[in-house]
């Protein structure tokens, strides 16, 4: 991936943008509508030479040691690869980015080509005392990669793994991979796929986010219900820390101890940077069958994917969109459209059947070998049919898929007309799936409420477990241009503390980075955060790993 | 469970012995050919009053302190409660038991019932830096709970969690069940049987141990394929350390930093005592289908059960026995039969048609709802016929199930007739699992003939993964009654050397304990242990919990 093809301040390729063709100006005005807003009016972000950042900290002296290791040309300084590495992609990112200030600037970008480039990287930085902030595609939404100096830390460096890209072996007999960290999703599918093999894991960053940090963060991709989240696909971990390398084995179990892998899983960068990873691989699926139900009610929607979880049948994505989430993607995709006279007839028959406003959609994807896909589709079918819903084919399925990383592109332009988008998501038990839902709703709409703001609060069930399942939030606001930090800090603790409150995890698959730092406390216990502060401190005494992050 | 109708010295009830029938003196003119000794004398084991404990280091004013927490009927100091939790059910252990010396002798036994009691009781160990060994069923087959004492420690004390067996709730909707962790196998099966449950975790101690032994040791059941070890079945986890209660939440998943589940899993009682454990359970199987099939080769055989595992066909167990423990256990369910003309002229003709001596024999199990049954076996049969096997029906697969608790009773009867019998088991990849299964076969094989003895080792493929599996072994020699420990120290040693060299994880299910301590070292390298110190240190800085276990 050619990172000058990226863009600098917004998601994905910089010659991208969400297509909205012939619906904008229809999209403009339901949005000005539902968030009771007046005007939508243009307002461009700042250009990159706006940011300015100080001159880099960094000693040349230091400089020139790294420069030993990786080679003058894989040391960066300049403007661009500073304010690039400086930040994710989160709202607070992408605010900072557009608006400015960003709260803080690497001093440096170090490319490593390997395990022990890495090392002596880590041992420079631990010599001098200087803060390393592992960097894969920068895709944090939650300020994984914010580039924070450690207490006495003269300056900080970004470590940028995506020189490490390499696929080192694969195992055809144990079905395992193991490839260098750095390497980015279209590349990593790719080189698996000229064997015949797929990871499966595919988040909606896929392809701008590499496989350390899916790993680091504890991933799930859109497909996890089949193939597993990163941390289950993880088979053995290579991790270069200040203090060495740490090597688990590759064993499909065993019980000697704690498990280091689902440690290293979830360490963030705050460990040591992941440098390779043996995962789990598959055969190349033969058939993908992705489509849509719709339900009268939200209840019977979640009973519904609770049973195609629980009994087992093998399906790889579920999404079951709230009746909020149901009618504005369905209002959206009829924007600026149309509707057939045959369309507006089957609407209105199926909103008298009850399955109108209030009624969601339900997607189900299924992989793998044809017999497996057609059994599935069967018996999730059949269960879906049992909770009353309505089966519409594989047309929505088909478009969701194509689709399924076109979503960040959108905000973007929104943030272009003064309108903030941001998500979040967590995770619980069944039982709890109800009351979590609620109270993450409210106090979203009630913080808003209380700024005196209409906004959309969108919401779908996915990565569904026996035990439980993800609830990812989508929330759509008019733009408090004149503090829109404050704003969303506003939000966000609403949603976060009714997380808490509520018994969810403050987060699914996102991660902890800077954003979630204040509620894993609470998460984690005391106790349990002594422990992740033991482990840091054990491989990294002195502070140099990804400061400010998992503990502090 | 009456701990009173338990052999102190050996495995199981004390009034059940292995029945060997009819089959009693072929099997002693069996082993005596096939281990080359003259004869097989019966040596009865020592009495419980000939180990003669000293007394009891626990301090008075301590054990009135332990007294006011559990009520003074719960802290027991008399010689059989002390010898019977002193030892578990190791080789090494029950050698010390029948011949003598114990290694160490506990000061004294407390009972808690709740999480309160334990939390307390161990702050009056920290004050006055006594020992602690967490004992559940005391089944530990790796030294997991003898009382060692730590450095300075006047005392060591054994916490018995059995009093702690209530179901604590059951959550119907997000199928988890939440009990004490001292609760037995039969025991926590048959409260969640009464609500229609099942957990699904036997191992072959299963009327002998506990769930917090299980989680504690990362343990494996006989049906792991079907319902996930251990680790995997816990969803969450109460611990009570020194510094503290540690409770993880209960969710699905989550990506906040490492899994503390997957740290307390494994923890061998060396952080804390696990008190209470949320499991994930299913309801009741419809259905058990458990039977065998015949392979022409150990390579045919290992192909097959990697297709089963890694085409996911839903099986519960599978077992693979190679050529030598295939023709052990058919030999030894024939020893003193006669049998039939019809049977042998069918010997005969399976002999002719390769699946004689050098063949193997696969169980496979299937549980849970009838359809899934017979999809499995329909599908399992394919496979295994594939690979050139011939099902041999349910009848061996019935006999299996029946006794699958039954073979640890073996060992005591072979003791007193001077044959030792010990296992120990590894995993690996699928690729590597001949080179591990050819290193630990002759590794034992050349320890004994180093001795000049002749011994059986005998082993099976069970507990598979998409990328491997576990390696069983069983070994049979005739005990030296002079030393039987230094003998068996050099058979232990050299598997587990073989072990080590040839990437096999130094456990799959039984733990660490004692006797693992040292390829631990090897296996987690030099920083993986200095992380589970670590961890170890934040909970337990006074390093009261089961000194001597996990971390030196």
């Amino acid at each position: 991936l050619d990172r000058h093809k990226l863009k600098w301040n917004g998601w994905g390729l910089a010659d991208k943008t969400f297509e909205l063709g012939e619906r904008a100006d229809a999209l403009w005005k339901f949005l000005a509508d539902e968030l009771a807003m007046d005007s939508l009016d243009h307002v461009p972000p700042r250009a990159l030479e706006a940011h300015a950042p100080s001159p880099s900290a960094l000693a040349e002296s230091i400089a020139a040691e790294l420069a030993a290791v990786v080679g003058a040309e894989h040391v960066k300084r300049d403007p661009y690869e500073r304010v690039f590495h400086s930040a994710g992609r989160s709202f607070r990112d992408v605010v900072a980015l557009r608006i400015g200030p960003l709260p803080s600037v690497t001093d440096a970008v170090v490319y490593p080509r390997n395990t022990s480039e890495v090392e002596r990287i880590l041992a420079i930085a631990t010599e001098h005392g200087i803060g390393v902030v592992p960097f894969g595609g920068g895709s944090s939404v939650v300020g994984g990669v914010e580039p924070r100096r450690g207490r006495d830390q003269s300056s900080v460096l970004t470590l940028d793994t995506s020189r490490m890209n390499d696929l080192v072996s694969i195992d055809d007999t144990s079905q395992t991979a193991t490839l260098q960290a750095g390497i980015y999703g279209p590349e990593l599918e790719r080189k698996l796929g000229e064997r015949g093999y797929v990871l499966g894991h595919a988040p909606q960053s896929f392809e701008f986010s590499t496989l350390g940090g899916w790993v680091a963060a504890r991933g799930a991709g859109q497909q996890s219900n089949g193939y597993g989240v990163a941390a289950a696909l993880l088979a053995g971990a290579t991790v270069a820390t200040p203090s060495g390398l740490l090597r688990t084995g590759v064993f499909p179990n065993s019980s000697t101890g704690p498990d280091l892998k689902q440690v290293i899983a979830g360490s963030e960068g705050a460990f040591g940077v992941i440098t390779e990873a043996t995962m789990r691989i598959r055969s190349a699926p033969e058939r993908r069958d992705y489509r849509g139900y719709l339900f009268r009610s939200w209840d019977a929607g979640v009973e519904a994917v609770r049973d195609i979880v629980q009994q087992g049948v093998p399906i790889a994505t579920l999404r079951l969109s709230d009746p909020d989430e149901t009618y504005f993607f369905g209002t959206f995709s009829s924007l600026g459209k149309t509707r057939s006279g045959a369309r507006r007839v089957a609407e209105q028959v199926l909103s008298q059947r009850g399955y109108g406003r209030g009624g969601v959609f339900l997607l189900v994807g299924i992989e793998g070998a044809i017999a497996k896909v057609v059994g599935a589709v069967a018996r999730s079918t059949t269960i879906c049919v049992g909770h009353g819903a309505i089966p519409i084919g594989t047309g929505a399925g088909k478009r969701w898929y194509q689709g399924r990383f076109e979503m960040p592109y959108l905000r973007d332009p929104l943030l272009d007309r003064g309108v903030a988008v941001d998500t979040l998501e967590t995770a619980t038990t069944w039982s709890n799936l109800g009351r979590l839902y609620q109270g993450v709703r409210e106090a979203l709409h009630g913080a808003l409420d209380s700024m005196d703001r209409k906004g959309l609060v969108l919401a779908h069930v996915s990565h569904g477990y026996a035990t439980g399942a993800s609830l990812y939030f989508t929330f759509v606001y008019p733009l408090d241009r004149t503090d829109p930090l404050a704003q969303w800090i506003r939000l966000k603790r609403a949603a976060s503390d009714a997380i808490s409150e509520c018994a969810g995890t403050i987060s699914h698959h996102h991660g902890v980075g800077t954003d979630h730092m204040e509620w894993l406390v609470t998460e984690k216990g005391e106790l349990g955060m002594r422990l992740v502060r033991a482990m840091k401190t054990s491989v990294d005494p002195r502070g140099v790993m990804n400061p400010g992050k998992l503990v502090l």
